[in-house]
């Protein structure tokens, strides 16, 4: 049999061809069939000897490695840039998503915004690679949910930090403060927003209760990366917000479901949404008790490995373990993470374990910033522009609704022991991701006019950006004996 | 506008939304264009109603994640039995990969092998999702390719590792041996193998070069992982199988242009295999270059740096700088990390840049391997089946070339000072995830007849799993006076 003139020539790559041969070709199946690893199955339809597939190989990796560099080189900068102005890193990294992003040099582009990648780019990779510019574009958007897989990763490894680095006492101390905090946070905004773009508004009830719903979000990520930065994770404050963001988290799964099925019109369905009441209790009591109970099992086995790297190793086994198990049950792989770091935090070898987290964390968690703040369109930001000027009217109600709600519920909660309410208040503030999954859903449902999905937008970023800021701001003026020391 | 039947529901996954939500669509864009991004494509051409969107997300997660499960827990597993046994942990993951993948269990399976996972598997996650086995299987196969960019992550820092731990002046001093154990270690085995299979086995011309060919890859991975775990990267013999391993990879890529040139029976083109060569002088002289020069400049910038994780981030983004500049001259993004660690050996952070590179090689590089044992399929072992016995013959005969023509190379250099030559020659003696490369993309074109692909398939298991036991054997018996001691 002769060889077909798509053969990779002039010059196959090694590294390009890992992912063809790694695992190598069944023997049984089509000679052909390891094409479909490496090139995208539509490639395979277009004609054969146009491009060589040697240029669609390196391609591909010049992409995903020079998307690492991207946004490496540009997050860290800006990251550099605000730990001089002695603000959060995180900042940096957000803002170094927009920068890179949609509203900036679209140098990285979620291929969902249907937008191009600077063109520059796309023919320094063409030219390098030999492909053209829109085959670039391509390969670019197929090997995006790579990324995306990458960026949960970091996601995971930051709650798992945060979990190993909670102290479980403290946690379960303020268990009913930090309930109270996460109730009225959710119930202020949602009744405050429902009702005030009801009524002044004018906005109809079931988009009026979907905007409600998605300003209930608090992002986990944020705040405990902000906490953790600044040293403040095992304060009082700082247990009181986290625990209550999860808790958020968990509220906010059940409020998702609750509105989906009101605004999709169908018969309300009540035994989803109490399965997922008892899962999530069943979730947070089992977490509570391995936290307590799990830590000696794990250590007798971590004590008998010897292969090394068997720390990191172990931690991540339990951390999957976690994730899987809360997926399973229909929560968030993202609160079995935290959960995998409250059940290890007692572990003798916490510390160790921490110390092979973090580099995952620093690496993969920016990714995940990154990306949130690509996707940020901030030209609905623009006054200029009379399409926008209803949007930002609406917007600077649901800002002050949002940060109002939100504060608010750092003074809801009883406490004998005095607590800075303000750093509580402003510890729950960041919408980020979560915002952002709701919003998501409402675009994706085409319920939401261009206004009022502009307006939501614009309070996610808002309460995203605000809250580092402020947070830094207040924690940099201790007041001497009412503040818990931070370690 | 109404919600259509395929809204999330009843119960949408915040965690599995994060994919659809970061970025937030564009406001632009069509309101189901954020769909694209967490179903595939094709998905989208289905019945919308049949299976719920929350399914789907789930049963993404928890492949994905059950995947990791998977993997770690039978690499874990079988490496701890390597130990106990004295033998090198690699051993054990690539067991690891045979007994899940397509010869064992079907716990993980590449797609490209055209077989099923499990069917227990299968059921297990199509009951937790809500989706059916047949989804749960093409969803599994759609998010594949993340697994393997996750893989060469694991495999590029593994190489970055091997080259900080590289003594640059021990490296440079063995120059000399290394490049005639490459040399030797390429031309013996392939002549031995083209001329064998010719004359002996009556293969034709074409096929016995490409086979040839296949016998002169030398797996840097494989040999990197064992010298470092048995404490000998930094002895003499290991210094000089990593050179011999390095130069090995990149003689190995002309061949691969030379045969593939040839093997397509098209005019033999001389230009692209020049500027191939010219390419490899630059980079392993820019390589070395730098390696003397760049440390100093990367300790500066370092020292300034401030954010938090900016020694591993720093070190990141030296890596991915080199992989990038390796792919981009038409050379292989490993042997660019391989650059990176070897760059960044002399700076004065070259211990903390270790300390947390050693966690992503535990973790990652253990899917690399993994994943070469998963396609490994070993049913062409079976003496028993008629049709295996023509291969077997050949595998033999192939199999002990390969050994003694690596073996051999171990003989080939002069050195004043006395080294353990069987240390040497075992060191170049995996041919690993290259020698599969040179199958898959034998198979790829057809070329090759059932027998010779069993043959060439038996060649690299034998090989890549006689290394490091034979390795550890020889190891274990120093001989003093003679032996360098490692460090």
């Amino acid at each position: 049999m002769l060889l077909p003139v798509s053969l990779p020539f002039p010059l196959p790559s090694l590294a390009a061809l890992v992912a063809a041969a790694v695992p190598p070709p069944d023997l049984m199946a089509s000679p052909f069939a390891s094409l479909l690893m490496v090139w995208p199955a539509w490639l395979l339809q277009a004609d054969p000897g146009s491009i060589s597939n040697h240029s669609l190989e390196v391609a591909e990796t010049l992409i995903q490695v020079g998307r690492f560099l991207v946004i490496f080189l540009a997050a860290r900068t800006l990251a550099e840039g605000m730990v001089r102005l002695q603000l959060p890193t995180i900042l940096g990294e957000l803002l170094a998503g927009v920068l890179i992003g949609v509203s900036g040099f679209h140098l990285l582009i979620p291929p969902d915004s249907g937008a191009r990648l600077s063109q520059w780019l796309l023919d320094l990779v063409a030219g390098l690679s030999g492909a053209t510019p829109d085959l670039v574009q391509s390969l670019y958007n197929e090997s995006f949910p790579g990324l995306q897989q990458v960026s949960l990763l970091g996601l995971y490894a930051l709650l798992f930090l945060t979990g190993l680095e909670s102290e479980l006492d403290e946690l379960v101390a303020v268990g009913l403060q930090a309930t109270t905090v996460a109730v009225t946070g959710v119930v202020l905004p949602f009744a405050l927003g429902t009702i005030g773009l009801h009524l002044l508004f004018h906005v109809p009830l079931v988009l009026a209760v979907f905007a409600g719903a998605a300003m209930t979000a608090t992002s986990i990520g944020i705040t405990a990366s902000v906490f953790g930065e600044l040293g403040w994770l095992r304060s009082r404050e700082g247990q009181i917000v986290i625990g209550a963001a999860v808790l958020d988290d968990i509220l906010g799964i059940v409020i998702l479901a609750v509105v989906v099925s009101l605004a999709s019109g169908n018969s309300f369905a009540i035994a989803p949404i109490l399965r997922l009441v008892v899962a999530a209790a069943v979730f947070v009591a089992g977490a509570l008790w391995l936290s307590r109970t799990a830590a000696p099992a794990f250590d007798w086995v971590l004590d008998r490995l010897k292969a090394p790297g068997e720390v990191v190793v172990a931690g991540f086994v339990v951390l999957i373990l976690c994730c899987f198990s809360a997926q399973a049950i229909g929560l968030e792989a993202a609160l079995g993470a935290f959960a995998a770091g409250l059940i290890l935090s007692r572990s003798r070898h916490t510390e160790a374990i921490q110390e092979t987290v973090k580099p995952l964390v620093a690496l993969f968690a920016t990714v995940f910033f990154v990306l949130i703040g690509t996707g940020m369109d901030l030209s609905v930001l623009n006054p200029l522009d009379p399409a926008n000027r209803e949007g930002l009217v609406v917007a600077a109600f649901l800002l002050a609704v949002a940060v109002v709600g939100k504060l608010a519920a750092g003074w809801s909660y009883f406490s004998i022991v005095p607590t800075r309410r303000l750093v509580v208040g402003l510890g729950m503030l960041p919408r980020g991701e979560v915002g952002l999954i709701f919003l998501g859903l409402g675009s994706q449902a085409g319920i939401l006019t261009p206004a009022l999905e502009a307006a939501i937008l614009l309070m996610v970023i808002g309460t995203t950006f605000l809250a580092p800021i402020l947070l830094r701001l207040v924690l940099s003026t201790p007041e001497s004996g009412v503040v818990e020391q931070p370690l």
